[in-house]
């Protein structure tokens, strides 16, 4: 069996894991062998939990004892689904029928839901285990919860999906469910060593989680590696193939992020080493000849119109229940109008329309996933500046781990693909992971 | 006090209601004087649904012990919302709190909401009382419901918003909520001679809605004017005024819809109609010279496409629980590629910059709403083809009551206009309709 190590050494505080898990192919097949069961991946990922949460502050909610049971369940019966017995966590502003999903704040707390999301209900399908939810950023924005980076418990775990990126990162589960509206799939990847994936705007149904804005959400997920990214978006979306990593060298254009925002050094050379590691291997990269840079304002004036809008009755009745940063940005976004919002918008698409052109030739984008490690401390997730343009784009994304700083912090760069090849970028994705590790 | 008619003759069948309403400006003046309640209003509108609905078949839950006692508490308070008291039908695939949301399928029978969704909430909090959930056509695609028109019994009411425009035309509620997809709110208010209004998509939560086709789905309104929509529609988003109707003559683009499909000679001759009113009161009106056809075909493939992924569940292991259309459509979508998906959704957004641009000079496009009176039989619910191009799009559109054809069945015109410019489209909207009383 081949195992890997899921969390890297910890400088500044003691190792909180030293978890392995296989693959998730490698676990399916163990089950499908009679060599573990469900239970057994479930009571395992408890007390890898019970292990590391005290550090971590990964979880807001564990359910124990209905994974337990769904676990019985899955040994009792004889269906064989592709994640059979894979533990998950879910963001807390996704729906999990029987558990509150408190989005982080107290305007929330308490509010169990009646139902599955659609997308955990197509994870429980395929034989995924909820093992509980995981914490959020208030409502998805920047205030953040208690999280700390597995990697470095000094460090921010980056956010939205801070939890789901830890819970990850930690070895707790092998799989996590996030939401992306600015860069809250791609950056905590980033920032926590593990690989991530965010299909494009309107490819998977937002059914039971909390949408804050309708032209920029969706559903992402976390994993170790893009393989395992593969089989899970798969799954959800009932293909009939798992994408296999790609046996060809792509073809890639380069954008070195600086137009997007301050790139930090060692950001720029992991940047250059991975170029130069993937044209070892025969990958044609090219400089992208993109000017992305005014949709990071645009990304800005659609999330503050669209979040204005949904939330207009938290900031009137509940200003003192918000954080300032998110009340301030609601009351920016009062003021934005749908002229300038409709404005944005309309460049977007039009510049949606090139960059989809360019990647009819090319294999997908290469970038960095965030501007940098994760920032020191617990105070701020960092900034999404890396994925703003794509994701008002509706583009997909996937972070890719395995470059490091000098001081042996988590380092990762981007693919962005076409929104209909979302099969290829995945295996282009599993191509590059192969030739990052460092 | 202003009165209307709400209900037109019916000529075949028995007359099922001579409700009079006020405008909802009129009834919210009225309440606030004291000279009616919220308790009156919903009890009027009871007795008019006991009288129309053994012939109309709008509803499938009536919650009259709920409104009666929403309306107690709205009589007892001090608080004066711009809907106070205004009973509203909702198109039963959205969330109503504590009320079932079957979305006409016997695979959501019994399934009862938690809580509102997001746009039944802001109703409720402009004072608005939820009288019941409407007819909806199976997961609002075309299987319809035994919901009849008001205007002609004989005829469908359209759908798949069916009820939510038949309580409106029946004159049981002043307000109804339904979504469209396709054209399931502009079609069903063309059919039933009443005004509907869908806002952009992404301009409103869909929090709360059962979602088919995320890059499609909307929410929308029916009322008997337009000048109630911008009233509903300013309440539930919160706008600082309610759009008035405009005092000049607007600048229009015409289509005639034939190069959507085919245009019935009754509603040929009705928009040429609608054209001279318009011109005699000032109006400035040229051909449109837009090439949309294609986007009819780029519609369904993204329509069949998205709902493919959405109820791939229902479809693997329901499918004798779905009708055929439907089961049909999705065996469709699951073979359309996500690279098809794809290429309709940047052909739609190239062409949606063309029309946007052009609607920078022109206030708005003026169309047929459907493409002739509401077809005879409850069989079929008619064709949605001259609303796909701008759902698809993602444009606003009116569908503006008055004319009729020479046996006195509704005839509807469409306005669409630019999506940044919401208001300005309501006022140009009421403008029209003032001109089109037949």
């Amino acid at each position: 069996m081949r195992v890997r190590g899921v969390a890297g050494p910890h400088r500044r505080a003691g190792v909180v894991s030293t978890a392995v898990t296989a693959s998730l192919q490698e676990t399916a097949r163990t089950v499908a062998a009679g060599s573990t069961t469900a239970t057994r991946l479930v009571e395992e990922a408890l007390e890898r939990l019970a292990a590391t949460e005290p550090d971590i502050h990964a979880w807001v909610t564990v359910a124990a004892d209905a994974a337990r049971e769904q676990a019985r369940r899955l040994d009792a019966g004889s269906h064989r689904g592709p994640l059979h017995g894979v533990p998950v966590g879910v963001k807390d502003i996704i729906d999990v029928a029987g558990l509150p999903t408190e989005c982080g704040s107290p305007l929330r707390a308490g509010r169990v839901a009646g139902e599955d999301a659609w997308v955990v209900a197509r994870l429980r399908e395929a034989g995924a285990i909820v093992l509980g939810k995981t914490v959020t950023t208030e409502f998805a924005y920047f205030q953040p919860g208690p999280t700390r980076n597995p990697r470095d418990l000094t460090r921010t775990p980056g956010g939205s999906s801070s939890g789901s990126a830890a819970a990850v990162a930690a070895g707790v589960v092998p799989v996590a469910v996030g939401t992306q509206t600015a860069g809250s799939v791609i950056r905590p990847a980033a920032f926590c060593g593990v690989a991530s994936y965010v299909p494009p705007v309107g490819a998977l149904s937002y059914e039971g989680i909390h949408p804050m804005c309708p032209s920029l959400d969706t559903a992402g997920f976390f994993a170790t590696t893009v393989e395992d990214l593969a089989l899970v978006r798969a799954a959800v979306g009932g293909w009939s193939e798992v994408p296999a990593p790609r046996s060809d060298a792509p073809t890639l254009l380069l954008m070195r992020g600086d137009e997007l925002g301050p790139v930090e050094p060692e950001m720029a050379d992991a940047l250059e080493r991975a170029v130069t590691a993937l044209r070892g291997d025969g990958a044609r990269i090219s400089d992208a000849t993109l000017r992305l840079g005014p949709l990071e304002d645009d990304h800005v004036t659609v999330m503050e119109y669209e979040a204005a809008v949904s939330m207009r009755t938290e900031l009137a009745t509940s200003p003192d229940r918000l954080s300032d940063i998110l009340r301030e940005m609601l009351v920016k976004g009062a003021a934005v109008g749908e002229a300038s919002w409709a404005a944005a918008r309309a460049r977007a698409t039009a510049q949606r329309d090139l960059v989809t052109g360019l990647l009819g030739e090319a294999d997908a984008i290469l970038l960095p996933a965030a501007p940098g490690p994760a920032p020191e401390g617990l105070g701020a997730t960092g900034k999404p500046t890396m994925s703003r343009p794509f994701q008002l784009m509706n583009l997909p994304a996937v972070a890719i781990p395995g470059m490091r700083t000098a001081a042996g912090v988590p380092l990762g760069v981007q693919l962005v693909g076409h929104p209909g090849r979302e099969a290829g970028l995945l295996a282009t994705a599993a191509w590059v992971q192969a030739r990052l590790q460092e």
